[in-house]
């Protein structure tokens, strides 16, 4: 049975610890080999150690080579899955402009180690053939790299990471909403009184940016409750939630959305919600990094699920784009970009 | 399907943080129901409500009924497992002997606690039939509560706690040992260059104090390597060679141990080593906490694996063995019992 190669940024943060026992427990990828490639601050470099020692005295037989470095270009040599969770975390008297400033070089030089050094980085039109007469196809492994990104604002970190990494194809890219949408499913089934499972993947889709202007949007197959505006405001809110209620941010759901994150990639059908490169659906603009409900196809690939009815939230929508333009303008000001740029 | 009832205390703790959604997401029990009954001290029982809801936010289908509460005698009502896991830390100036005392107390009100609310806490002669013409059984959810400590010192912990519980059947009680077999088999795939699943169940046992005095014990059929004294030598001060490398103690490693020790009780014909109550095997006192080999039988129950050839661990196992009874000894002290007591 072959490997998997991940890769995880910010390895020694708090998300990854309650990630990467969850990922090599087989969860997600069964009882294949996992390979770890844990990227970390060259002051947090050291601390992986202990994280590595923990790891091997669980005694997973799924737990492949592990190489801890400090060196974006070590970083993604050979992933298949890449998750950026390291992001410079908001300090005090900082504000959002410096905030995406210090982001920005992050995922820019990380956007470029990808785009040099992971697998299937490069997609050419010539790059196989499946064997059928005549027939071009990309060669799988080539453009198997899917990379996720976890760390705040994740959509503008994609986008820039995007930017930086132009031989990748857009398809890979995911800036994960899949929290929101958990959040949207529990608190919906807390206030409903029904058990969470109960309620279906198309009935909740998450919109746009992954801010407090996100859409959360409860489909029609629901069944109305009374305050449905209310736990909507309550999913948008949930992080800071969070914070108050446990005296620090998300992680072991953030964790557990990572680990729902790669299986509804991996679970051909499955629709679900995720930040993607627009293709200029819903009116949102083109290559715009935008949470849309997608499907997973064959080949680890999603598609963006079309002709949904958004005619009463079409204001939100539009809002939550234009903060998403805001934050893209304010990169594109910080790097000297012009309107051309892909960003 | 049924659902199980776990109560956990230290709940706000890390390592609970560690265990919990494991736990949840349906490693240990499938798809059964979890009811959860999450024990902290006043202080932190509002720490909770944040564990509460990233539970919630995973949208686990397995997430039963949760309390939350600073009362042991709430902590215990209906279990089917317990893992203590809340200990009082040694702190800076403390010595063992105050350490042992300080938990002791807390051991001996949560074993109270277990004695009086416990499922299956009363065993009885009586207490069933098997339908069998004549012939007398133990009502499997009358002895179905399995009580697991982690809580440092683990094996006199669980002493204290038995000797408060006296309608517990001593087959419930485990002193957790597996951390310690995860590490020794790591540790010698490790030197040995090979997968850790390749080391048999019964190529490990550990012995005695989960302590320094801990007996690390490869058995002849795993085969000899150089440095074998060395490696055991490692595997006795793994925790501290953590602390050192990650800045806290284990955490990951130890919740994952917790979902190996209630998957080996529940797999009927596992070999594995855990604190257990000594029925005078290999020369050990009667009643003792002790971690032996047993192996997993019907009902979820454990036996002591006898016969082993232990002549040259002699001196080791009377070793941990004195440094147990002296335990003992100081909380017999500190209690004011003599000889007499079950402790």
């Amino acid at each position: 049975m072959s490997a998997v190669t991940v890769s995880v940024t910010g390895a020694a943060g708090q998300i990854a610890y309650a990630f990467l026992f969850r990922l090599i427990s087989g969860e997600v990828f069964g009882k294949k080999r996992v390979n770890l490639v844990l990227l970390e601050i060259p002051q947090a470099v050291g601390k992986l150690e202990g994280l590595v020692f923990e790891l091997e005295d669980c005694g997973f037989a799924t737990l492949g080579d592990v190489k801890c470095t400090a060196d974006v270009n070590d970083a993604f040599v050979g992933a298949d899955w890449i998750v950026l969770l390291g992001a410079f975390p908001r300090g005090p008297g900082m504000d959002r402009s410096q905030l995406l400033a210090k982001n920005a070089g992050i995922f820019k030089s990380q956007g470029e180690a990808i785009n040099k050094y992971a697998k299937g980085a490069k997609v050419s039109e010539d790059s196989g053939r499946d064997g059928l007469e005549g027939k071009r196809t990309l060669t799988p492994f080539l453009c198997s790299v899917k990379i996720i990104t976890v760390g705040n604002p994740c959509n503008t970190n994609t986008a820039v990471a995007r930017e930086a990494a132009p031989e990748v194809d857009d398809g890979n890219w995911y800036a994960m909403t899949t929290l929101d949408v958990n959040r949207a499913k529990s608190l919906y089934a807390k206030e409903a009184g029904i058990p969470v499972d109960t309620i279906g993947d198309e009935e909740v889709v998450i919109w746009g940016n992954h801010s407090s202007t996100m859409v959360v949007d409860y489909r029609s197959g629901i069944g109305d409750i009374a305050n449905l505006a209310a736990i909507k405001q309550r999913v948008q809110n949930r992080g800071g939630e969070i914070i108050k209620a446990r005296g620090g941010s998300s992680v072991a759901s953030a964790a557990n959305a990572i680990l729902d994150t790669i299986r509804n990639i991996l679970t051909v059908g499955k629709f679900f919600s995720a930040g993607v490169v627009s293709d200029g659906s819903y009116g949102i603009e083109k290559g715009l990094i935008f949470s849309f409900p997608v499907r997973a196809v064959e080949g680890g690939r999603t598609e963006i699920v079309k002709g949904l009815d958004v005619s009463t939230i079409r204001g939100d929508l539009d809002k939550t784009q234009e903060e998403l333009k805001g934050e893209i303008k304010t990169v594109r000001q910080i790097f000297g970009l012009g309107e051309a740029s892909k960003l």
